[in-house]
């Protein structure tokens, strides 16, 4: 495999933007740090092609030369996020149009249309030629497709490839005029001519037209870096092949049903949060990642999960309005929380930091003030850390399964909701956060996965339940389970069609509720609860029809009706949650749902502010312990510290911010 | 005529969203509903004529068939608001243009230009066969033309026909060019070909050409009315024939020229508020339409102020960033609100909640939940209620006029102004809303309407004043009536050319004084007043000519300076008031100048929070009472209250939120 | 010269917005307020040649003869800035392009492109039928040339235009790519027609690019200026010419670089905050004018420091959201302390305010309300006090050298830096208002210039350092000067590429610290420092490699470590600054730098909230003394009080709002 039986550690490395000079103080810092992989060539397309199909490899030759002279493996990628300029100005109609119908110029990175024919050619022509030349190179340990993909078009190429989805998709025109519900604002199609991308309109657009463009965009990726995988695995199919996930809510990917297609899950992370919500996305997109690497793995038969972190900053968190630079300390921090949880290494953008372009100022394991500098004896000790823990092996410890679906994320943000506060990724992280805070081992699920050794299945505003899924749910909870799911769950149909008779709608009688109607809340309102905490964002006016009221809403239009329910369906027993409830609040009732679903947290021990994973395998267990106070906190434990490499006989002695990862007894 | 000598109770009923086996359940649940009149085939068109001439009648047909079994009257829409693909498909010259030129395009509804030829005939083939097909069909109440009339475009086919507006307004270039005062910026038009609409420009935009764009927009879409309006009379000339108006400042409509060409003035309303300014929004609606239908009546010879509220929302309240829920009885408390103020009845959007389409989270009269829900069976309530109170009838009591002008909305919204908080809706709302509060009755009068019978005319910046409405407003008070203008009034003429020598231009002289300079404040800024309230928005350096001053700035570089005037001229009295003053000021001071006019509120013991509204006819009277607190309030009355068919002797009993419509003895 | 010895006093006078009849009052009016200078015809083209070549300058005849029969002089103007419509029907070619591809219309001012051959042949032909028929005319005694150059555009005569610019300054591609750093991305050009202006891209831009295309257009709009200029100077040139600046940081236009090109340099003044900040930026915007002054007097041989306030507000301060209404007395107070620092006198936009026009509400000297009005009584107070102080003189004192640079501003806003906050204009702002609190005359300097004279060198965030700048620092330091940097100086070259191995790069020896890592602060945000202080903005970790540590960051993950440092370097002394401070702390920090360099205030016994300006010439002193405070203020001087003729023995007694201006003994 492409760690080579170690923990990775390194990031992109673009020699292109050095003097040929520089690359062998490179490797020679690569070396002191312990960077043991680097990925390479990832905007390099117009040094690797400097006119079309006139190929300049000679210096790609030498890095890779001088890399595995160093000992030093490579994930080449290939250049295909950012064209060179010679092609946007041979091909105009490959430059990708906005919903506005604004043509957008070369200038930036990921300008290009990737339905246009000329770009998928092009693209093609380039990864073809890195396979060939490439493939058996002894430093070569992974093929890196593209890079973040992610970016949409409304072009013509699109429209008409856009058509041809949906033929596939819903096979004629009444199943689509069905699905989207054409019957109103009369949007009846009587060819598919008719049909456009969901183009700049007068009001509001179509909600079924919405859910599938993002679909169609996520294939249509998907297909794009298909073509390229196949090539790069026919010239050598020992090689893996991935391509780098990038998160956040306007990208139009499925990362799950891409999972099957990559050999291993990479992941981009840059937190958004400076406070002590870093840690709880690090948490976050670990537990993602490593669902989304199980759930791939179910197809390609070679079932794992564990994943790598592709990219990550060695310094910045990227927040609104500034770059925040991460304390010392927490840089490892960060980096241990994705290892703990399956990543195969800790990896960055970039090795060094250029004098110009675009991300002059985005951080890099060699700042602009160069090696002797705070973020490269970090990176050093890292490197040192990383090579310790080369022994974790196993699954992380977990018995709640919380499931997460795109397209509901998608659907929910849809023009024309009752509020624009439904997010279904942040109904996903606060459900996390609390089970974090508790101390629970969480995996993430995808609907439809396996629901075997989980206590709790929790689904946070899973909006679009189609039968399968309804009945996935319910065969869970008949057979035992226990379910948690909250407001705008079950809802609608996989068209985003809403279900009828009462919210809500496919889980309705396993949860033994009916709601009558909605009471979307304003930004600033909060609603009381009788058991003291409160709800944001949405209440319901909520019928038992079966189920026992938990909590009910104090005060308000709604008071004394019911706010939390809990039902028995079959032999087991399904929770519903009618509000967002405050994070204590929703802490604590995590808590009750796993304890009477018979969990434990991790480290029952720990005191607050420490997280605690534990990774299990048929030959020992991991505990990886992180401080995330500012005080030294003391956590009963045995075993041996990898990192420290000391006995521990009694308890861990964990100074602020620090990280301990014991072999345990 | 439409209304049977009933109230209407009904809303939009769009069967070509369901299967016809629902149909039957409809009827049934509206006759249980009490529903008398439904609005059907808004946004049909792609159902009704699925190919360019081809008509698919029959389902109509059955639809029309059975509500008249039903006895359900129909109100039959043109379906014009949204054309079918096909129509956008075979003329995309009729899609329309933003003023950055961005070409819109299908996938929403009202997406086309009214001014584009092709989209003229083909409404006008819609609405033809419709009349050649129902024009006797025994169900039909009323022709609704098209829905919501309110959309601009800045394509070539707009341009030309602005051009040839302009044309016929101005007469030749010299009177556009002094109207618009081109010499400014060089603008001096010396060909009509060089006039464009207001596009996109790189800095602020003639003011005389924004205010022609939008009257050109209210006679070109009224245009495109009259049109269906003459082949929907021409087929049956007994069937009234109505547009429904849609509020909002953004609507290029001057709403009270069309009511003249309307034979009910029909009006749209969703209150924008959630608290009490809902219920105020509702009380002033009210009055516009009735304002409206009785300027719009003096054209057409059949003087009426009876109007229809078209639709409204069962359950939601559309504010910023969410859907707030009704409270119970507000419904209720809503429509008959404007029952009292001259609505024929309550109608909805829509009968039912749809599974899809933009809208599907619109409330409906039967929501997703079905008829077994809040919302249906507060439906049924109002059904009943307001087949009780068919016999209110005659004129709304009020003594005090307020004049509205759509252009002078339109031309404080103009780029340039000293503020960008200069509102005449906003000004218009704030002066309702006090004398609402006060409990005085209110008509809404057109400048130039008759004024006899009111005592005190309130111009809240009335910012055009042409010469007549000058000497209208001028005999008025020299004929011994009250007036009170607020800052702004009087300052432009009706090209929005500023009145020169002294603020309020073409009123200083009638209120006796002069303004020598404007003080807009900031948007958190307040001035203090001698009298112990506040202003906002605006202050001015005011010197009486004649009048008295009565409240004076205190503090700041306008201390002691006047603030509030009143001015004796001929045998009437006009106040003017320089600022914005509070809420409760305000209240207080047009209660002072209605009193002094000789005024008494409609029910003077009505405690603090209850609404009083009477209809007074030749053969009786009639008060609506509304408590608006959340607490029970008595109100000194006798009568029989009707709703609840009990006698009242002394004080009617309100319980929170009630309501009571008394026939007076 | 212009101003015929005397200070001038007027402003724009466009005769064309009135009827003839209305000329000789406008001239009375004037006399009696003390006018001797007007701009005419800046917005004339549309009369003054209504069709192509069509030219009718009678009018202008008139008022021009009018105007000198009333001893006023005439600034003419060339029309440029507004293109009749007949220009724009007939070049749609020549109407701009934003970057997202939209064509702006006709129907503002300035909608053009400069890059237009269309454009500029029309304009030259205005320009120099202008110059042939007014050259000698007797009232004329400036020319005007344009007005508030400052447009840019996206259109295909820019895009070629910028690569012919492109290719001048850089030679060949490799050279541009290298500056560019194209490595990045993989934007490498390799044929010059690949290159665009930086349209609408999909995600960041090029910095490089950017910047070159500020530069450009600054180039481009000088271009257009010179072909004016070069027509006018032939025609007699004996007439000085000018054209009028715009500040803002949306302005492409390196305005010390055109000093050089005028031969007065003019600017426009309207600042944007309505307290004490008004006054600030009035100081800074007079200091600004006299170093664009003396800057650009180097470069053509008639070295001077004076320059003109051509255009101000008499009544209006436009700010967020509104206009608002100067206090009584300020008008004066903001016109001399333009005089004060050596404008030679106080000129207006507008005369008289229109009737309409996108500009009806901007103030003027004869107001709507007439000249009964505050606003023409105090610019009649103003007028008088303007002709008692023409016998001021001399250069302003001043020990401070305050370094701006345009280009550091335009790279500074560029996306990718670490924080958004970051502007050179805020920081120079900042710099400029503790010396101006804390009484220190300041000049601005440009990189280059001499520094003879002057004690102390701030440099505010001089983000571009090329070599010669470093070399011009540090030549100045180690000859004995006292220099303060603030953070982000010397970090990036002309280029704005980032300078290696530490910051602050350039300036990195001389200052005696290395910088390893920023820590860009949270907008609501700050550091304690150890003085008591605070910083906001910025901070970083910083190295003293020779500098002495003066204050210390205190708290947070920087405790203890330096904050501000001082370098003995040679004979001098280098501060460095790396956090923004609160005012209070940077006032004391630039007092005691000054201090610590032999300086001492303008006036040491004026009291807090009084300004004092001193003018030196050989034959005498003058000092200016503004009360910006709200209560009666003494100031120890002695002279002769110009305003009132009065002695001063031992004090002037300011009144609040009061000016005086001395002829010092």
């Amino acid at each position: 495999m492409f760690n080579d039986g170690r923990l990775c550690f390194g990031g992109d490395y673009n020699p292109e933007q050095w003097p040929a000079s520089v690359w062998a103080e490179d490797v020679a810092l690569m070396r002191r740090a312990g960077v043991n992989l680097v990925t390479v060539g990832v905007f390099a397309w117009s040094r690797l092609e400097p006119a079309p199909g006139r190929y300049t490899f000679d210096w790609l030759d030498e890095v890779l030369d001088l890399l595995h002279a160093g000992g030093i493996r490579v994930a080449l990628a290939t250049p295909t996020a950012s064209p060179p300029p010679w092609f946007s100005a041979a091909h105009p109609g490959a430059l990708p149009v906005t919903a506005d119908g604004v043509r957008l110029h070369h200038g930036s990175r990921d300008t290009y249309c990737a339905a246009a024919p000329a770009y998928r050619t092009a693209a093609r022509g380039i990864a073809g030629a890195l396979a060939d030349r490439y493939a058996h190179h002894p430093a070569l340990a992974l093929w890196r497709v593209h890079n973040e993909y992610g970016t949409i078009c409304h072009c013509e190429h699109t429209a008409r490839a856009f058509r041809r989805w949906l033929a596939d998709r819903h096979g004629d025109l009444a199943a689509l005029n069905d699905a989207w519900v054409t019957s109103f604002w009369s949007q009846h199609y009587s060819d598919w001519t008719q049909i456009s991308t969901p183009r700049a309109t007068q009001y509001l657009a179509n909600p079924g037209q919405l859910l599938d463009f993002r679909r169609f965009w996520s294939d249509t990726l998907l297909a794009a870096y298909r073509e390229q995988r196949d090539l790069l695995r026919a010239a050598n199919p020992s090689i893996p092949v991935t391509t780098n996930y990038v998160l956040g809510d306007w990208v139009p990917v499925d990362h799950a049903r891409w999972a099957g297609e990559v050999d291993v899950v990479a992941v981009d992370h840059y937190p958004s949060a400076v406070d002590i919500g870093a840690e709880e996305q690090t948490a976050l997109v670990g537990d993602l990642a490593r669902g989304w690497a199980r759930h791939g793995s179910r197809h390609h038969g070679d079932p794992t999960s564990t994943w790598l972190l592709m990219e990550s900053a060695p310094q910045q968190i990227h927040t609104t309005g500034r770059a925040h630079t991460k304390e010392p300390g927490r840089m490892i921090r960060h980096s241990l929380a994705h290892v703990a949880r399956g990543s195969q290494g800790a990896m960055f953008f970039q090795w060094r930091a250029p004098t110009g372009g675009a991300e002059r100022f985005h951080s890099a394991l060699v700042p602009h003030a160069g090696p002797d500098s705070r973020v490269f004896r970090e990176a050093t000790d890292l490197g040192t850390a990383l090579h310790r823990l080369a022994e974790v092996d196993g699954q992380v410890e977990a018995g709640v399964a919380l499931a997460v679906d795109a397209a509901s994320g998608w659907a929910l943000r849809h023009p024309g909701m009752p509020s624009d506060r439904l997010d279904h990724q942040q109904e996903t992280a606060a459900a996390h956060r609390a089970l974090w805070h508790a101390g629970y081992g969480c995996d993430i699920v995808l609907p439809g996965d396996p629901l075997t050794g989980y206590r709790l299945l929790v689904l946070p505003a899973l909006y679009l339940t189609d039968d399968d899924t309804a009945q996935w749910v319910g065969e869970y909870v008949t057979g035992g389970g226990h379910l948690l799911a909250t407001y705008l769950s079950g809802v609608a149909d996989e068209h985003a069609r809403v279900r009828l008779g009462g919210y809500p709608g496919a889980l309705r009688d396993l949860l033994g509720v009916r709601v009558e109607e909605f009471h979307p809340l304003a930004a600033d309102d909060q609603v009381r609860l009788s058991d003291g905490g409160t709800g944001r964002i949405w209440a319901e006016t909520l019928r038992p029809t079966g189920a026992q009221v938990i909590t009910a809403y104090a005060g308000g239009v709604l008071d004394g009706q019911p706010a939390i329910t809990r039902h028995r369906a079959g032999s087991g027993t399904a929770w519903y949650v009618s509000t967002r409830p405050d994070d204590a609040t929703y802490r604590r009732l995590l808590d009750e749902a796993a304890r009477s679903a018979g969990l434990t947290p991790v480290c029952p021990d720990a005191p607050a502010g420490v997280e605690a994973v534990r990774r299990r395998a048929a030959h020992g267990s991991w505990l990886f312990l992180f401080n995330h106070t500012d005080t030294p906190q003391r956590v009963p434990a045995r075993g041996t510290d990898l990192l420290t490499a000391t006995a521990v006989d009694e308890a861990v002695q964990l100074p602020p911010g620090g990280v301990a990862v014991l072999r345990e007894h």
